[in-house]
């Protein structure tokens, strides 16, 4: 059990992880840090966290475990804040969406990266934000990614991954690299291909009114559209070459189709769509897994 | 009230209506038409059906009411088998997710669109297929567009128009060509998506098991790629002009953002996000007025 688990960023992440380590008797005490004092105050109201403060060396303070929870593009500003009172004891660790510019981030703050600091990602989300949104089972059997560097210390790795374990969460390993790599195809190509199409029909929308005439399933395909501006317009600054170029391949991708369509080939059309078909079913099966 | 309402394809549209008029009680009596004898009588035991046919011809014999539920690339062949039996006194009305060739495939059969036969497209769907999962409610409070011409019969429209509100729907009137170019942008645009997307990646997951490691808003994103492919086909190629046309456009939209991915423009990207939010939350509050 921890003595003191400090949350820096009490969001959707940040206080899912502090409602989680409440329920989980984690921590005898929780911190919250946020710039916002109304956050902290409801953050508070909600049982979430039991002190806040407004910054990061105050909150750390006597703190055994740390979590970086704010968006991905302040993970260098929270560094900075922290260097000056960076524990040697504690561990550290993070839930941003991307992982190479965290470590850049934090070997430009601390020259290399620090032994007791250990990349993550929970694979968990919705598209609400704000520690309203906050669920004490947001990691319940989700997978969680670690990235682990060559620096890192085996017995930080370890009590992280027990951490994040004692959340609810299915802790996997990957590299840096490897892990941005697949989350631009899984995660990060999907949000932009969903901002993309909600962009240029809502365009449409405005000449010809055709949003009253969308379905249920149009709801469900622009879902991760509501997802929050700010911190997609951070991810995808800190993995835009990946997602760059998995763009370049998804308008291959429709240039074909198109193609297709124009040829008028129906067993080709045919054939294009149940296989996709059978790849979504491929994803369900091993979704189910885990959700 | 309805003598006999014929429902040819009885899969989950023409089951739905079968089970909707049931329990409204419009018709006294009932029939269905499919050439799969295991589906009708899966229809009869759910109680959609009283009595089933394998050929149109036999299914429509002292019909009052018709309704074509066939996908859109079997409708010249039905209307080829309906054309010896055609009842002037009748309403036909249809369900094609596409108007243009359903009303091109009356005009070829018949020589010019028949007074009676009302096009009509009910804006409801699910992404399971057959009648097994029709719903007595698939239309309650869901748009539904007619696509009446010239030579409709106006005392045939309000007809059309009266059952297909009985059944629950909102229903409203549009021109073909205005509904093929509304629907291209709400629903056929992001299903090809959906399944170009799903294509892609799948053969990414073939490679590098990516699917995995994708979260809630993936399976969101991806549904409508599990829509029955057959179906599929036959509504892009019946509405093949205006899809790729749309294409074009997302392609160019695509192209666009990764150029302000490129330059890193953080502000301008966000303002990107952040209209595609709004432009999500406009469809919302539209769509709620009916669902």
């Amino acid at each position: 059990m921890l003595d003191r688990l400090c949350i820096i960023g009490v969001g959707l992440i940040g206080g899912s992880v502090a409602l989680a380590a409440r329920s989980k008797g984690l921590a005898r005490e929780i911190v919250g840090v946020d710039r916002d004092p109304g956050t902290l105050r409801q953050a508070k109201a909600l049982g979430a966290i039991d002190v806040g403060f407004q910054t990061a060396a105050e909150g750390v303070y006597k703190a055994d475990g740390v979590v970086i929870a704010t968006p991905v593009g302040k993970v260098q500003a929270v560094f900075e804040a922290l260097a000056p009172v960076w524990s040697t004891q504690a561990f550290y660790t993070d839930v941003g969406s991307t992982k190479t510019n965290v470590v850049r981030a934090a070997e430009h703050v601390f020259g290399k990266m620090p032994a007791n600091f250990v990349p993550a990602h929970p694979i968990a989300g919705r598209e609400l934000s704000g520690v309203e949104a906050a669920l004490g089972d947001l990691f319940e059997s989700k997978r969680l990614i670690l990235t682990p560097v060559p620096e890192t210390d085996v017995r930080m790795l370890e009590r992280v991954r027990g951490f994040w374990q004692a959340l609810g969460a299915e802790v996997h390993d990957m590299s840096v690299t490897h892990h941005d790599h697949v989350l631009a195809a899984t995660s990060h190509l999907p949000h932009v291909v969903a901002y993309a199409l909600t962009h240029l029909l809502g365009r449409k929308d405005e000449k010809d009114e055709i949003f009253q005439y969308a379905a249920g399933g149009f709801k469900d395909f622009t879902r991760i559209a509501s997802s929050d501006a700010d911190m997609w317009a951070d991810i995808c600054l800190a993995n835009a070459a990946e997602i760059t170029a998995l763009l370049r391949r998804f308008e291959g991708e429709l240039h074909d189709f198109g193609h297709l369509l124009e040829g008028g080939d129906r067993s080709a059309i045919l054939h294009y769509f149940a296989e996709a078909r059978s790849a979504r079913q491929r994803f369900l099966d091993r979704y189910r897994d885990t959700s």
